[in-house]
């Protein structure tokens, strides 16, 4: 396929939004723009495609948005792009405008949306890693993991403060459903006693040990960090087993929650996103096709999309060691 | 009483922690230092009192502390204070050192413990109005309140945009058990739909049509900011109603917690928290006792300790109104 | 004059920037939208008068900007409006869409001008003090000064970092041509050893008697803020004597500049903001004409705008000895 | 050399300050306890050294240091170390001590001395990388870097409200003598529409040239970020040039100066730091000397420390073109 059969393409973003989202789709449209390759933006993700919602973008209509948090096309999950007839009318849309391929930012919910639908349409597809949960493979970071990772820090900051001026225990949830990334490194940036993720097999016994190591060594206040996928139990349950262990714990416990997915991007997260977006528009005009666009060690790298789905980035094992050596 | 007559002061920080304890700490030592007043600081509150957890302090002991939140002395709620015999031994510290006067930083419970302790033992005290609340009469602003709004709107605006790209309707709790300052203010400054406040009688009609109204206006996300003390239930009870209501709605619950009591104070904060630590020492110079130093109008004034626990601070009519005109 | 006399208003931000003008402007528009007020929005102020810059504004096109610093609207200087050709344009283009009444968001420049022209044409004006300078009288404070205070609180901190590190001594020039107040506060809140502003006459004697002072007491580094103004003698000249004066001193220079005007508005700004903005609709509508909106110990109060002008809220006294007694 | 051979090190920081350092402190120290080593802190760098200003440290002396910017053991240059006899004086001081190897954070003048030190007398050494100048070869990125560029690019943002507002022109200078790290991916990250570095050479026609085509493209205002050590001249000869060339723009010069060295270190300076910490008491436990602990790829590696101080981390060219293909 040669690069000058890329005329016309069409980006959006889906799933959970993700700090520099933004930034990636002005990446895609002033690239594009760039290489007179014409670039629609379709809102709300699949369901935007199926209902016909497409608008035209250029370099202009992606003025400031660099700074952004959240996705000015929105996001939304789709069921109706789940079905043949759902995918079939996004396609006849496509077609309808011409559209030669598709830049589709988000997580694995998304690549596996695009992956299908290239599949059975033959349209191009190329991916953005785009989730604060740093669980796609191909790509050292993904888009929005650095800030919540900052985010996340600040906020247990803060929560240290109290816990200091108390002598509490705090349990701290955090984002997290399959991985335990921001847990561990927002944990070992902050000092947290404890981590649990679930990627580790962690045991109450194991926490009450690590909170009598505590005590010992002379802590009067501690936070532990939790992922949210955490498999031990809630972290409500976890707090209640801590109580009936240490009845004279004054513990508390917060939830961040969806301050975690918001905010400016940070740096990191602005270039990351910027060198993608870029790097899907070039990948397209390449010939590339269902790959997702990464960064590794500083390298612009395609990685086969089903690959991305598939494999998995690994929780660093130092590091849990690492936190354990530091925390006390 | 004449300005020789205070030779040594204690100071202590009680009740829950609020950011700019440390700068008016940090007031009131270096203020005493200046004026050759001997100065302790008490550890853990009213506990150090009765436990006899003293330190002595000059001005190179609160070095770069007007940084930080929390409280170097550490806080704690004390029951053993709560007894006759408990202040017998807190009286006893104290006369064995020949303190003269106490400052005590905290809010409404603090003031209480060290107006009775004043009227049984005679020593003489001043209070500096420390809580994140703002709920304490004779003072425009509360130390630490200033910064909780800060806190609360960051994050509110980062819940705001994941809201905007979803178009979700967010609840979000902010803390103010008997007050609903922080609602008001962050509420107003996130343009947030509606705030619900325990000051006023809410209902989940009102609220209805507010969503009504906004939906009408071309409205696709919301945010509700409700007060921890908000009466029609709690916040998870309001938004299972809304959800009844609207089924259709995509609506989130975020507690925003303990964060709002910590990080670094705000400049408003460190400036308040220092012109009151010394306005407390210049007041016992200046023969002051069971009063409260606050600024009004940017003036000090000195309340009468009772006044301050008993009266409150009234919510701006107002300022509801205006979030009312202004959200939509 | 009867409330409903006003039909249609026009609004501008004039001057340099502050953050929260945007915040005033949708409280303008809102408010006026609430009211079935119909509003007009001008474009590089009172240039865009002249030059028929004019923008119809409903309740939507201030969505979202609470959040963001600058002024969607622009500002600009205008020497044409200085002449009288300029301003009857400027009034013929004010006629030709029937609007009844300005809303002016600046500085006392901006109010000068507003001030001539109403009295030149008849046209009824309204001032929204928006200036990070604080130099407005008839309100506590003006929209976006509690801001660039945090943003020069918020470096010099991290200046500190660096100056503890190496043992330095900082001279750190914020804003304020005429007005000392950010340097007073900002200098105050961040422990500055000496803080220069054109309100007091500082010599360099007694600069060099706070070091010293601070070199008896043990402080191995140093900030010294200087305000724009101050009148000593630029902040390149002062720390110049002070090399000379102490030759082992590691001295450097910081001019802030104008990351102080920049920046999302703090919740004290937005509060401020909104309800200036809302109190200027109102005013006009209760027939208030030639005034300044302001808010005085929470309340808002309107000033003849030539008071406006001519006076000038008056550094604290109080606030430089506590600087001096906090510092060391 | 076996495992058990150290039981004593010295860590110290050295050179400019860089956010982070305290944490790799933090890490130093409390891995060396773990293991049972015996840790000395020296004082203000190779100047402490030579002074015999030594602290034991133990887990609890570095209590919650690693949110702090700057380093708790004071940098300093100094030029007796790089005497013969002062080195001596140093060296006598560590065998005095029994230590046996050091921990050196810092830049490439901290290495050289190391190295120098390390051949002349023996004593084991291990670099750790802090400088915000990301100038270091054998490491993704410095610790530091990451804070830095976060510093530089919020205050560009804010300089952009001010920019956009009133249609001006400005020129930011942010540091890196050498490299242009900081000024290239800050000026990406900000949409800036030049980044001048000195790796590249630029040429004022260019630069005019990129002016032209930002005003086709209608842009009204603009930002140039220039790296302190940009070869074309200084950035007040840069800005009159651009004033000669165009002389209505408005145009305006921010120096962002040391603010970029200070702060609270992000999450991911924390985690390099800790990681790199940690790494550097296990590589000397194994054995290493002479090299400096790095972090490539998300793996730990150990470079000669003559490696890392002759060559370079290169700018990444395609960086330079993306930043041009997204600012207009």
């Amino acid at each position: 396929m040669k690069e000058s059969e890329v005329k016309k393409i069409a980006v959006f973003t889906s799933g959970g939004d993700a700090p520099g989202m933004n930034a990636a789709l002005r990446a895609v449209v002033r690239t594009a723009s760039f290489y007179n390759i014409e670039c629609y933006g379709i809102r709300e993700g699949y369901n935007g495609m199926i209902n016909n919602d497409f608008i035209k973008m250029g370099a202009r209509s992606v003025k400031n948005i660099i700074t952004e948090g959240g996705t000015i096309l929105k996001s939304a999950r789709s069921l109706e792009f789940k079905t043949k007839e759902g995918r079939q009318k996004a396609y006849d849309n496509l077609v309808a405008r011409g559209i030669d391929a598709l830049v589709c930012i988000g997580g694995d919910g998304t690549f596996t949306g695009a992956k299908v639908f290239s599949e059975e349409f033959g349209i191009r597809v190329i991916g953005v890693p785009g989730t604060i949960d740093n669980d796609i493979f191909g790509t050292d970071n993904t888009i929005g993991y650095d800030t919540a990772l900052n985010t996340a820090m600040d906020a247990i900051d803060k929560i240290r403060d109290t816990a200091t001026s108390h002598n509490r225990v705090f349990f701290v949830e955090v984002m997290g459903r399959d991985a335990g990334f921001i847990a561990l490194n927002s944990g070992l940036a902050t000092g947290a006693l404890d981590i649990l993720i679930p990627e580790r097999k962690d045991s109450i016994e194991e926490l009450f040990e690590t909170f009598e190591k505590a005590e010992k060594a002379g802590k009067s206040s501690s936070i532990v960090v939790v992922a949210e996928g955490e498999k031990l139990g809630s972290i409500y349950d976890i707090a209640k087993a801590t109580k009936n262990g240490f009845p004279d714990y004054d513990i508390r416990v917060v939830v961040l929650g969806h301050i975690q997915r918001g905010g400016s991007p940070s740096c990191a997260d602005r270039v990351l996103a910027s060198r993608l977006g870029y790097g899907a528009v070039i990948g397209l005009m390449n010939g590339q096709n269902q790959v997702m666009a990464g960064m590794q060690s500083n390298r612009l790298v395609y990685t086969p999309i089903e690959e991305a789905i598939k494999k998995h980035n690994e929780i660093d094992q130092d590091l849990l060691k690492i936190s354990e050596i530091l925390a006390i």
